[in-house]
């Protein structure tokens, strides 16, 4: 688990109240003093302790009173710079979007995105899908996007994935009976993976695109990761799932 | 719908009958002859309809008789020049093997190879796979091999590519309860057809691999055509696919 330390483009993060929820309940100590300090250690507990509290007092299962309607909520599972959900929240207005990321450095910029388009159908999680669970309630999302995540190229890593088959179950909770994972990437050896857990985990894939560009799916909405690999010529994989268990 | 006229190659072929069984109900009228010919006519559906009536009396549902043995019975449809199912054959002398192909030039090849290698638990049918269901009874099947079929790229022609959903139904109907589908191409897009139609129609998708030289599946058995292909370093895809209709 990563543990990050709240300074610099955190503040500046943090300080976009209107967009952003803090769901970093692993804080890190501060680098230069010692883990054995025992009021640091308390300080932290504490810290974590009201982040916890918030989250489940005033987000889990309450997002479309935060959203202030009942439309569907989709979300981004590692935003990036935001480019693909902030473009998304532009075209669909009867769409909720939130979009989680833990780098904070990325996800400043993908909400001063938002706030200059002063969109008012998303919201940004500072934070980790390790406590998905925490973000959101059973059911509470309609579509999960999952865009060029990291790989993990190494078997030993393979956990890690986001495509993983306990990622798929948390995913699964948290669905609704209609809804889907969106998924792509540029990495061959991640998308055969990933085709493989998703069939034999119980979901239908779907609209699955092994050449994004020379494909019949005309609405696709870019990253900005993927700009430059488009641009490259290199091949974009994409594919969707259903759960059939709620068939 | 093919017919084809048998002559040459035809009579070579249906020579070797303790490997071969004739399933060529649409037989081709002589190319020089006159459609109108009543005789003509009749001559083919008496010859279209003696080879109906063997296929259903000696051979629909009575392979295991014919191999005499309860083993497994796996197909390959489109079993060109052979090296693929007779190198299976001549490996796994518990599995009986039968081999499905329209073109009578390249299947005397395949059999020719059966009866080089002396194998007794290999069967040829001469047909077409538009008669499965005339060659083979409900369940009678362990295993379905495609292997590099014709992809039909264009959209109109869709429904002869052999993973169409109608014969997905055909193979759901003639595999027993374990069955299940392993198909191989070099074509990238009947790949991505394949999987999306197969996903569709209530099969699990397995063992998919995007790049099969390079995959951890090794116990791979090559085809003529595939040992071109993965001599020009080019990517072969493959899936297995199981009924979840059985499940």
């Amino acid at each position: 688990m990563r543990r990050r330390k709240i300074k610099g483009a955190d503040e500046k993060l943090l300080s976009y109240k209107h967009y952003i929820v803090n769901g970093m309940i692993d804080q890190k100590l501060p680098e230069d003093e010692s883990n054995d300090s025992k009021s640091l250690f308390d300080n932290r507990v504490a810290v974590e302790n009201e982040i916890y509290n918030t989250l489940i007092d005033n987000y889990r299962g309450n997002w479309n009173n935060i959203f202030k309607n009942n439309n569907p909520i989709h979300i981004e599972v590692g935003t990036g710079r935001g480019q693909f959900i902030t473009t998304l929240a532009e075209q669909n207005p009867n769409i909720n979007y939130i979009a989680l990321e833990i780098k904070e450095e990325v996800l400043l910029r993908a909400v001063e995105k938002a706030d200059d388009l002063k969109l008012s159908n998303i919201a940004f999680i500072w934070g980790n899908v390790e406590f998905f669970d925490l973000y959101f309630s059973d059911k509470e999302l309609s579509r999960i996007y999952i865009n060029f995540c990291d790989p993990w190229p190494k078997k030993r890593c393979a956990k890690r994935r986001l495509t993983y088959s306990s990622f798929l179950e948390l995913y699964r909770k948290k669905l609704n009976d209609n809804g889907d994972i969106n998924f792509k990437t540029d990495n061959k050896d991640l998308f055969e993976f990933s085709l493989n857990e998703i069939s034999s985990n119980d979901w239908m894939l779907r609209n699955i695109s092994l050449d994004l560009a020379n494909s019949d799916f005309k609405e696709n909405i870019t990253t900005e990761y993927e700009d430059k690999f488009m641009n490259l010529g290199q091949a974009i994989y994409r594919l969707e799932a259903i759960d059939i268990r709620r068939k």
